[in-house]
C-alpha cells in the first residue's frame, strides 16, 4: 500500500512533536494506524479534504465538538477576517471581550461576570483557582474530564486508576507535584450516597467540579443534592460545560434541569473552531479573581471573543441546539434499527448532539477500527460516535446511514461467524485512550 | 471633562469582568486612570485607533511585545486570512504546525523536538511538566517572570514577597494550594554565588527555570555557571524566552550568548499578535511529555502555527530583529540626551529592544502619569518603555522625539521646583504593578 501524503507527515510529526500532535482525541492511532488521513489541507460544511485532495464527509466528532455550526461558517469567518484585518493585538484592550461576556451574561440569568481564556484546560484552573480564593480552602471534588493541568491529574497522584471513570483511562500523573497529593477527590456520576460521604468526610472542599451531564441522564435528585450540599457547606458549584454547552440549550445543558452553579465553564462550541473559552459565574465568587493574580498576553487577542460573538449570533438565529438534537436523535434511532436488523448488541450513549455507540462484544475495538476502515473507503471520516452539526443535511445522513448498513451487515457476519474481522482489516487495531507512541 | 467612549466601555467592562480586562499590563490604571483609551477599533503599522476614531502612535508596548513586525501585517494576515477560509479546525491535524515545529528546530540546532501551546503560561506549565516528568522531582528553581500558574505562584505561599524582584511585585498567591509550598525557589539574577547556595542545598531540583535576558546584561560567567551545575546535578535548564525571543537574534537570545538549555519557550512575538506559544528542547527531555498528559482541543488550531511560519518567514527576510535593535539602541541614546539637556536623571534597562526607562526621583509615578498624559494629547500611546517595531520608521521616531523633548523639558521644570507636576496631572496618578480594582 503507497503511503498517503498524510500519513508521511504525520511520520515526521512524530520525529518532532512527542505524541505526534496535540491532542489526543486527534491522534490517528485512535482511527486507523497508519492509514488515517491524519491531516486536512481544507474543510467546509462537514466535509474534509485531505493532503492529496480526497474528500470526506465528517461523520464523526466535527474537531472534536468545537464545530456545531459546520467547519468554515461563512457568517463567523467574515467576523473573524474583519477582526483580522483590523489587528488581532494592540496596546488598547479589544471591545469584544465586553460584549461577548455581556452575552454570556445575558444568557444565563444567575451569572454576573466572565473570565475568558483561550482553552479548556485554562477555563478549569481559571475557574479552580477562583474557587479556591474565593474559600481559602485547597480540596476539590471532581467528576468528569476537566484537562490536563496539574490540580486535575493530582487525582492519580495517589492511586493512579482513580480518573478511570471520568472519559479518559490510565491518565499519567507523571510530573505532577507530589505535594497536590489528595487534593482532588474523584465520585462517580448518579452516586448520590457516594457522593453524600464524601462531602461529610470533607466538608472543607473548596470545590464541586462536574460535568452535568455526559454518557448518561442525571437521575431525579442527583443534581439538586449535589447543588443543596455545596451550598450547607459553602463549597463553590462549578459546572464544566466545556463539552456539553451550547448542545441542548442555548447556553449550558444546567438551564435544562433547573440545577444553577456558582461557576460555570464553556469552551468547545461557543467558538465554532476559534479557540475561546469561559468561566462565567456569580459576582462575589467571580470577584476573588481580584485577590490572585491571573493573566495572559493572548487573552487579549480578538480573535476568540469575535468568533465567540458571532457563533452566538448564528447559534441564536438557528436555534442551533435544537436542530443539531434533532440530528442526534434520528443518528441514534437509526444506528439501533441497524444493529437490529443485523443482530448487533448496541450500546448508545451520550447527549443526542454527543452520540456514542459501543458494540458490546469482545472484538469491539477491532470492529471499531472495521467501521472506521470501511468508512473511509466509502468517503467518510467516521468512528464510533457523531457530534452533528446544522450542516449534516438529510441527504449527507442518507448516504451516511446506506454506507454504515453495508458495515454493520457485515459485522453481523462477522458475529455469526460466517467472516472474519482479523482477516478484512488492513491496519492495526486502533488504539483506545492513553498511550506512548514510537 | 467628557468621557471617551473607551473610558465609558471600561466601566461597565469592570462590572462584567474581574480587574476589567485579561492582561494586568493592559489595564488603563498602568496608563492613565479614567482617560485612557482602553480599547482599539483598529491597528496598522503602529497606529492604533480608539473607539472615538482618534488614530495615535503606539511608541509603548506594541502589544505588550506580540508585534515586532507591526500591527496587521499583510503578509501574515493574509496567510491568516488563508487558513480561515480553509478552516481553522477539523476532525483531523493541521499541517503546518510539522512545518512550524521543523522550522523552530532548524533555528536551534540543539534542540529535537516541540510542543506548541496558545498562551506563555501554558508553554511554561507544560515545560514545568515535562522537567518534572523526565527527572522525577518536584522542586523548581526560577528567575524571571512566568505566568499566572499554580506552580509558579506557589513561590510566594511561604512568603509573599518572594518574586518581588522577578518583574511584578505584590503577587498573590491566593488559591494556590498549601501543599506547593517550597517547591519553586527563586533565586536573584547574577548572583552566581546565590545560586551556587541555592543549588547546593537543593540538588534535587527538577529544573532551573529563567529568564535568559531582561533588565540587565548577565555578567560574565553566570549563564555558564547555571549550565555547568545543571548538568552536573542532573537538573532540566529551562530558558524562558517568551520575551526575549527573536528581540536580538533569529530565534533564542541565548544564541547570542553561547550557553544552551534544554528545554527552551517562545511566545509573543512568534505569531506577531497571534496566539502560539512552544516548547523546543533535546528529544531525551521533550519525549517525557510522552510519561504524563499533556493535551487541549485549541491546540490544534490553524490560525497559531499559520501566523508563526508566516512571522518568521517575515522576520527571515527582513532580520528583524537587527531592525528592532537599532531602532531601540536610537531610542535609549535619545532618551539619555534629552534627559541630560534637561537635568533629568535618567535609569535606562532591558534589551535594546525592550528599552525602558525609570526617572530617579520620588516623584516618579507621577511623572509616568504625566508623560503618558502629555503624550497622549500630542498623539502617542506611550509611557516609559517602547517595544519597536520593524514599522517605527525615522519619521515617527523623530516626531516622538519632539514631542518628548517637550514633556522632558516640563519634567526639568518640575525637578527644579519652576512649576509642580500635580497641578499639570488631569488624572490620578497611575498605578504599578498588581492591585484590586473596584
Amino acid at each position: 500500500m503507497i503511503k498517503s501524503t498524510g500519513q508521511t507527515l504525520y511520520e515526521k510529526a512524530k520525529k518532532l512533536i512527542p505524541g505526534g500532535n496535540h491532542l489526543l482525541s486527534k491522534r490517528p492511532e485512535l482511527y486507523l494506524p497508519e492509514i488515517w488521513p491524519s491531516y486536512y489541507s481544507k474543510a467546509k460544511d462537514c466535509f474534509i479534504w485531505d493532503l492529496d485532495n480526497n474528500r470526506y464527509t465528517d461523520m464523526s466528532y466535527m474537531s472534536v465538538g468545537t464545530n456545531s455550526l459546520g467547519y468554515s461558517n461563512n457568517a463567523i469567518d467574515e467576523k473573524v477576517i474583519h477582526a483580522v484585518k483590523n489587528s488581532n493585538m494592540s496596546t488598547l484592550n479589544c471591545p469584544e471581550e465586553v460584549e461577548l461576556a455581556e452575552k454570556l451574561i445575558d444568557l444565563h440569568d444567575w451569572a454576573d461576570m466572565v473570565r475568558f481564556a483561550r482553552t479548556g484546560g485554562e477555563a478549569n484552573s481559571i475557574s479552580i483557582r477562583i474557587a479556591r480564593a474565593a474559600t481559602g480552602r485547597d480540596k476539590i471534588a471532581i467528576c468528569g474530564y476537566h484537562g490536563w493541568h496539574d490540580w486535575y491529574l493530582s487525582a492519580n497522584l495517589s492511586d493512579n486508576n482513580s480518573l478511570n471513570n471520568h472519559l479518559l483511562e490510565g491518565l499519567s500523573s507523571a510530573g505532577v507535584p507530589k505535594g497536590l497529593a489528595n487534593t482532588v477527590l474523584p465520585f462517580n456520576y448518579n452516586d448520590v450516597d457516594g457522593f453524600k460521604k464524601l462531602v461529610s468526610e470533607n466538608p472543607d472542599l473548596a470545590a464541586v467540579k462536574m460535568e452535568v451531564v455526559r454518557s448518561r441522564e442525571p437521575k431525579k435528585g442527583f443534581l439538586e443534592e449535589i447543588r443543596r450540599l455545596c451550598t450547607y457547606y459553602g463549597i463553590v458549584l462549578i459546572f464544566d460545560e466545556c463539552t456539553s454547552g451550547f448542545r441542548e440549550t442555548f447556553g449550558g445543558i444546567h438551564k435544562k434541569y433547573g440545577v444553577t452553579p456558582d461557576l460555570c465553564m464553556f469552551g468547545k462550541a461557543l467558538g465554532n473552531g476559534y479557540a475561546i473559552t469561559a468561566v462565567i459565574g456569580k459576582e462575589a465568587i467571580m470577584q476573588s479573581a481580584q485577590d490572585t493574580f491571573i493573566s495572559s498576553t493572548f487573552w487579549t487577542e480578538r480573535i476568540g471573543p469575535t468568533a465567540g460573538l458571532a457563533t452566538l449570533n448564528e447559534m441564536g438565529k438557528l436555534d442551533s441546539w435544537e436542530i443539531i438534537t434533532s440530528i442526534g436523535k434520528n443518528i441514534k434511532r437509526t444506528w439501533q434499527q441497524l444493529a437490529t436488523e443485523n443482530s448487533i448488541c448496541l450500546e448508545i450513549t451520550g447527549l443526542d448532539a454527543l452520540a456514542t455507540f459501543v458494540i458490546k462484544s469482545d472484538d469491539w475495538l477491532k470492529y471499531k477500527t472495521y467501521i472506521t476502515q470501511e468508512m473511509l473507503n466509502r468517503g467518510f471520516i467516521s468512528s464510533n460516535a457523531v457530534y452533528p452539526s446544522t450542516r449534516h443535511t438529510e441527504d449527507i445522513l442518507e448516504s451516511y446511514f446506506d454506507a454504515l448498513s453495508e458495515v454493520f451487515n457485515n459485522i453481523g457476519r462477522f458475529e455469526k461467524d460466517i467472516d472474519s474481522v482479523e482477516d478484512n482489516l488492513v491496519s492495526d487495531v486502533c488504539q483506545s485512550g492513553f498511550k506512548r507512541l514510537n
